[in-house]
This record gives structure tokens, sequence and C-alpha cells, in this order.
């Protein structure tokens, strides 16, 4: 499971792109950090809420994933982010996690921190789509 | 207002790194294009959700500014984004639109298109704040 | 199709009790009204955002299964709701449209209008999964 | 505060009509009870959504309440709910906590439990406003 889910995530040109590391993966359970860019920046200089969006929801599609059976892929179907605060910080914690899953759709709760910070900045609720038998679709 | 749209804009690194581009501001509604990327996309080659949201967020964003009193700043509070079908396409056509702005909040909705389709493959739902009088804080 | 939806409407309790009436159905369309009622109300005694919610929750809902398959049986999966502006008035207007809708997942966007009011107060956007063939649950 | 939280809940007709129950009050945290009640189903005869998102958004609500300042009044901005299965069951357990508060939004994250089960069967992630100083509002 976990060489599926780092072979999938490894094929995401937008998490090399961000910088984007995992750091631990368990069933059910993803955690990856990403780091301040300047390249990625919004208007005040802190990191756009788009790439903490798109860390959050790749950490919630593994978490999703990694419950799913070998044969699936997994596409996001819906998600909410709260931005609690701005993304101000060096380095931020990125979490997914399986909140219930079933026959086609896995729901997942996603939480981003900055630095030290035991309070997230961002909160993600997640709907994960499985997907079955797509040819040319998989991971 | 236009110019105080472009100049917020052009400060958004992320935008730049991503090529996104304003195609159109009127008060209530922007426009914005994106092309395809192979530096921004998921495991099964479509461009990721998170570059789609980062625009949709922005076009959502400006759309907000643009009828907010011109000292102030905005930020998002929050989004839900569906993602439709896959970001498969050339060129994607992004709008925001204001469907109504209270005295802090102002709620948007966004589509992005691939393409010449007339079908959104995805659609935003957003709540921006309106920030005033925030040292440092401004666009 | 009109007469399958009026048939699972009137097996809603929930529409009956909160008097709720369908007016038009139409394919990937449905509009229902809704009155003030003092038993529905939260604490400022305007309606209580559930009660709309609710309203636009079924909207959507019938909206997506107008387009489904005769023997399907539709289910919310999730949805976000935007409340503008209190539910303050006589009698509301709520409508749900269909978006999108794919193999398994049909999204939908609804609105809430106040008397005459031409703005929404309250806005969703859903997503209903299509039920084929799951013994028990029809409509 | 748990006078003040429970004075405005006296205040909500919808809870009444609903029979919701509060068990528990603390700072930053709410839990409610519901019952199965046939008046508040949908067509398959499960409780009705839009019942469960009610007593979601107030245990939200009153728990960013309870975390406020004496003299404001809140009020919901959005929410997105996740119904990860249908609401089958006879008494359900509701609970919403604040995941952090900002100068005028508190962002709440909610769960909704059937019988004795130890997995949600709805999530909520929800954002609320203070009022502060609005004639006529309070609570």
């Amino acid at each position: 499971m976990l060489a599926r889910v780092q072979a999938s995530f490894d094929r995401q040109a937008m998490m090399t792109t961000l910088g984007v590391e995992v750091i631990a993966v368990e069933p059910g359970r993803v955690e990856m950090s990403l780091r301040h860019n300047d390249r990625f920046t919004q208007q005040h200089g802190f990191l756009h809420a788009g790439a903490v969006a798109s860390v959050l929801d790749t950490a919630c599609g593994y978490a999703a994933y990694s419950v799913m059976p070998p044969e699936s892929a997994v596409l996001t179907a819906t998600y909410t982010i709260n931005l609690l605060a701005p993304a101000a910080g060096e380095r931020f914690t990125i979490t997914g996690e399986v909140v219930r899953s079933g026959r086609t759709l896995v729901v997942c709760r996603g939480e981003a921190f900055a630095d030290g910070d035991e309070r997230p900045f961002a909160v993600m609720q997640a709907t994960m789509t499985t997907l079955v038998n797509r040819p040319g679709i998989s991971g």
C-alpha cells in the first residue's frame, strides 16, 4: 500500500513543483510537508491558499487511496477548505485522514500547521471517489 | 478599481508561476485564463485540482475585491470546490462573480471551463472577508 | 418523471411537517416554496437555517433525481450552504438545478429567495449520489 | 456562559419542535441529542438530513457562541455537511466544537452519531460570524 501511494504521489508533477515531501503514510492517514516558497505566494506575501489547498487535497486523497482496494484509482469529488489564519511560516505540516469510507465515496479531514503551532491554520473536509476499472486511469 | 485589482494580482507570485492571465474585470466579476502545464499535473496527467482551485479562488477573491471600499484588503475565509470532470484541455477559462456582498463577508461563485466547453468542469462557492485598516495588509 | 419526483417528495414527512410545496419540476430543475412558521425559527425570530437548508437540499436532490435513470434512488452526499442574510420574510422560493451529472454523482446549485427579493438570501452547492439496485431503497 | 447558551437555545423554536436537548456545554464545545421522529423523515424513512444539519448547525453555533464576548450574537455564515451514512437509529448524539476563533469568524467542526456507534454518520465544517452591537440582535 505504501508503495502504491508513493508511486502515485511521484506521478503528481504538481507536488514536485511545490516541493512537497511525504512524511508518513499509514492506513487511513497521510502526513506531508511543504516549505514557504516565494514563487507560490499571494498578494500579502503569505503562501497562496491554493498551494496549501493542493497539498491538503493530495494528503486527503492518499489517505482515502490507502484504504481503497488495490485496483482502484482516486479522484477528488469536492472539498471545503477553511483558512483560519494566513499561511505564515517556513515549514508547513499537512495531514489527511479518513473519517469514514463507503462503497464509492471516502470522506476525509485535513489539517495544515505552520512551524511548531499546535492549532491548524487551515482545515479541509473532502469527499474522494473510488474509480474502478476505468481504462487509462490508475493510482 | 481595475488598477487596484491588477496591482494586487501582479503581487500574487502564485499567479505568475501558474501563468495565469487576467482577461476581464468588471464590478463584481472577474475572468482569468490558465494553460495546461505539465509541471502542475496530478497522477493521471490532468491539471491538478489545486492549480484550478488556486485560480478559481483568486478570481472569486478579486470579484469580491472589486466591490469593496478602496481601502480594503481581501482574504479568503472558506470555499467549496466541486470537480465535475478532470481538467482535460489546453486552455482553461475561469470566472468569479459576486453573489451578494455583506458588511464584512462577500459570497462569490466561480466556474472553470476547458477549451470551448460550455459546461463547467469545476465550480466554487467562496466566502471572502473584507479587511479594513490592518497594518501591513492591503490589496 | 414528474410523477416519480412527486411520489418521492410525498414520502418526505419532513417536507409535509415544514409545509413545503412543489411549485415546478422540469428536467434538471425544481422549484419549491416554504412559508414562515414560528415553530421553525432560530433565536432571533428568523426562520432557522436548518429549515431553509432542508428545502434547498430537497430541491437539489429532486433536480438531480429528475435526470437520473428511472430505477435510481437519490441520496445527498454533501452540500455547502452560504447564508447571505437572515431568512426574513413571509414566503420563500427555493430552487435547485443540476450543474452537471456524472456516472454516480450529480452536482447541483440551489438558491433561496425571500418574498419578492431578486437576490438570494441563501445559496447551496450540493453533491448527490445515484443509488441503483439497493434493496429497499427507491425514490 | 452556560446560562447565555441555554437562554439563546431556548429561544430557538426549531430546536423545541425537533425535540432537541442540550446535553453538555463547555467553553468551545457543545453536545446535543435528538430522537428519531417520523415527522422529520426523508423518502426512505430515515431522519431527513435537514433535521440532522439543523442540530449540527446549532451545536456548532453555540460552541462558537460559548467563546465569544458576552455582548455578542452568533450567526451562521456557511457550513459544509457530509452525510456518510443514512441517519438510521433511535437516538442521535450531536457535537459541535471550535477549531479556531478569529476576530469576527469562528470555525467549528460538528459530528453526529447514531445510538452507540463510535463512527459519525455525518460531519460538518462550519463558519460562524460574531455580531456585535446590532440593534435587536442578541444571543
